[in-house]
């Protein structure tokens, strides 16, 4: 019986084993993970700190139990230490005991995720700080929140799950400050439109500091010298019970690495639409994995809930002996903070410079709804278009409930390619509750219109 | 100095004097109404009705001193009898004295709009028996609620505006029947779908009643004798003190017919892409006029408040000299029906049979956000694709709050031509408080699919 064996267990590990059993009905398929749970909406936690996910079970979409009945072996608790792609062995590592052994495979698929980046500063070992990336971090931060009411918190990082964290800290009655190395909120977005939010959040009594590094982590005076109490940035000193570090991502490529995995952009391992690697058999997908941007046709790294289900369908696909393929992204990406939403797609200003694509922008300030509806609120939308020619090149909006998730017509238009004048006057729809009668992304697309 | 006269005063009208205002700063523009009243939001009154809209005045969008402030003199109460196309002269008369005068023009945009289709029953007239189609129609209805406080409401015509009052009138807390000709509810969607509509209105105390015409409105036994008190239906007797007639509309073309402007589809005023009839220096913009639809090539009548806005904006560029045009429509509706949402784009099954075009269709039921996530919802998403090839038909929407509006990726993609496995690997958006981590369009789509 041939044997697929799965390394990780969250979004695109889980998506692969359950694929590859679509697939072929008599394959062996093993899935190992270092955590205690598989299967979890990792996306979900910021709503779960901020308790409006009452229960951890919620998060979970499939239990082990649920996998062994679908013929998957779950093998929690088993990191993977060593892949040999010559005798077709991971060595695994039971990290609760210490026990080894060795798994034979015939294909293997690598779902390994990404870690936090941590900000090189000491005081990073102080109680009271964390990252937020798996499910236990997840239940730490909670466990934390309810034994030691903290009532102050520093979020390093302004990126989405920084700025969804405001949210759960916030809604939690805490007072927040975020600390931002960039001279801006959202990195990945441009420097008008993130300002947009900056005000918001200041509006909203959380208080921002970009274009700041923190330098240390220290306890509070006078205070337990295991806790952390102050968070010092180059201009600041600002007392904290609670220090969540999210200054973004790294691939977890290592693993592959040593066993002669080639690495592309950001260090992630490079797949091809496959998600084949460069060794034979040997799959990755999601959060540890290269894809290419479709509008710029480059490798690039962006990790994505949504991304890594896809990849990890088509690597589970393949790796089972089927045929699929995963051609691509266009960089989408939403956030709901607080009563404000943002989202992207494509490229932004800067990824445009660094291409040499000459572009336009257009920004565009209209209503969610009508002015007279009841709920009608301020969007803001931003389209970048390539000059001459205007081929849509990416979008950008910030706006309060039901904004956001207008990006999925750019995402759509980026993703079959079209000039920004083929949809001057697309049918977009129209009621009072839903939209304006020109709808802000007609709007915000008109706006490069020339005409007499 | 050239003159540009506007018949109608509501969308399409407005849009024609406000664009043309803007290519020619010199140009005479006088814009004639029957109504008393001149850019009101007529898709607004439902919501006006039930309350949720407070003042008449949040529903106009500009006054008649804001046009006279841009230079175009707005004549209210100004019924257009007659077009002399030969003479270039319109006549007419002031429906609250009688006076009549005759208006020479250089240009004319017709804009006559639609008038509700009345069930051939007698008893209309009865006090309580209403229409909805302009402000004071709208006011009317309000007036009636508010002095007679009637407590069972009939509504004839079960299509979006029928149903957009259901849910007015169930928020004044009257009990509400639907009867419809139609052996569905919202006729101009396929069956399948119109069902859970129904499913859901009837769950909701609302009884609708299909397959169903009515014979005669009738006063109450032992009641006034000019007021509406029951419903004649073949098979039932309803109670009712109001009744809305909201069987459709038809196009108001008689003025532009008999001054020899050519028909088209459904008897609405042709035009073609820059909104010219067949007549020189006759222009006709919005539910008057007949539109393209983009995915069948086929001249059709879809009054629409926001082609009536695109169509009159192209109207009014042109007449002013300018040079504008508007290709067509995808036949995009949406509607809010209590916590219902419903949305359509594209062919439905019945309008793809009637053109000869062979199709397959795939229908999915998700959840609108994460089932873990507060407010989740059930969501339906049917799409039609040509077989073979798979070109994109159509789509429709049923579901809970945040379904209606992805109809615009369906909307965007019918606009660009797109077969369904263009998108299958879309990056629309998603984080848990927008979306399941695949979002329902896509699942409709990748229904399509057939792979390893």
């Amino acid at each position: 019986m041939r044997h697929l064996v799965v390394i990780g267990g969250v979004a695109a590990g889980t998506s692969a084993a359950a694929k590859a059993r679509r697939v072929d009905a008599g394959l062996k398929i093993s899935l190992f993970t270092q955590e205690g749970r598989v299967s979890y909406g990792s996306c979900g936690l910021p709503y779960f700190i901020a308790g409006q996910i009452a229960e951890e079970r919620q998060l979970i979409a499939r239990t082990v139990e649920v996998f062994a009945q679908q013929g998957i072996e779950v093998h929690l608790y088993q990191r993977a230490e060593e892949i040999d792609p010559t005798r077709r062995l991971v060595r695994v590592v039971d990290v609760r005991e210490g026990a080894q052994r060795e798994v034979g495979y015939d294909a293997l698929v690598i779902a390994t995720g990404a870690s936090p980046v941590l900000p090189p500063v000491p005081g990073r070992e102080l109680a009271g700080v964390f990252t937020l990336r798996t499910l236990d971090d997840g239940l730490a931060i909670r466990r934390y929140l309810q034994e030691q009411s903290p009532q102050r918190a520093v979020i390093v990082g302004a990126g989405y799950i920084g700025l969804e964290m405001v949210e759960a800290f916030h809604q939690r009655g805490m007072s927040v400050t975020v600390v931002e190395m960039a001279p801006q909120v959202l990195p990945n977005m441009d420097a008008d439109m993130a300002a947009l939010v900056q005000e918001y959040l200041e509006g909203r009594e959380v208080r921002v500091l970009t274009a700041e590094r923190v330098l240390a982590l220290e306890p509070a005076a006078g205070q337990a010298a295991d806790r952390v109490g102050l968070v010092r940035t180059e201009r600041h000193e600002l007392p904290a019970e609670l220090v969540l570090l999210s200054a973004g991502v790294r691939p977890n490529a290592a693993l592959a690495a040593r066993a002669g995995v080639a690495l592309g952009a950001a260090g992630a391992i490079r797949v091809n639409q496959r998600m084949e690697t460069n060794l034979p058999n040997v799959y990755a997908a999601g959060d540890c994995a290269t894809t290419v941007h479709l509008v710029s046709g480059e490798e690039v790294y962006l990790p994505m809930g949504t991304t890594a289900n896809k990849q990890g369908r088509v690597a589970g696909a393949n790796a089972a002996g089927g045929e699929a393929s995963f051609p691509g992204v266009v960089g989408t990406g939403i956030a709901r903070i607080l009563e404000m939403e943002v989202a992207r797609t494509g490229l932004c200003e800067r990824e445009c410079k660094a291409l040499g694509i000459d572009y336009r922008t257009r920004t565009i300030r209209s209503r969610t709804v009508p002015g007279y509806f009841p709920g009608s609120g301020r969007i803001h939308v931003k389209v970048l278009a390539e000059h001459p020619g205007g081929r849509l090149l990416g979008a950008q909006i910030v706006g309060r409930a039901g904004s956001a998730k207008r990006i999925d017509v750019f995402a759509t238009a980026l993703t079959l390619g079209a000039a920004v004048g083929r949809l001057w006057d697309a049918d977009l729809a129209y009621a009072p509750p839903f939209s304006p009668v020109f709808d802000p992304v007609l709007l915000a697309l008109n706006a490069f219109r020339r005409e007499a």
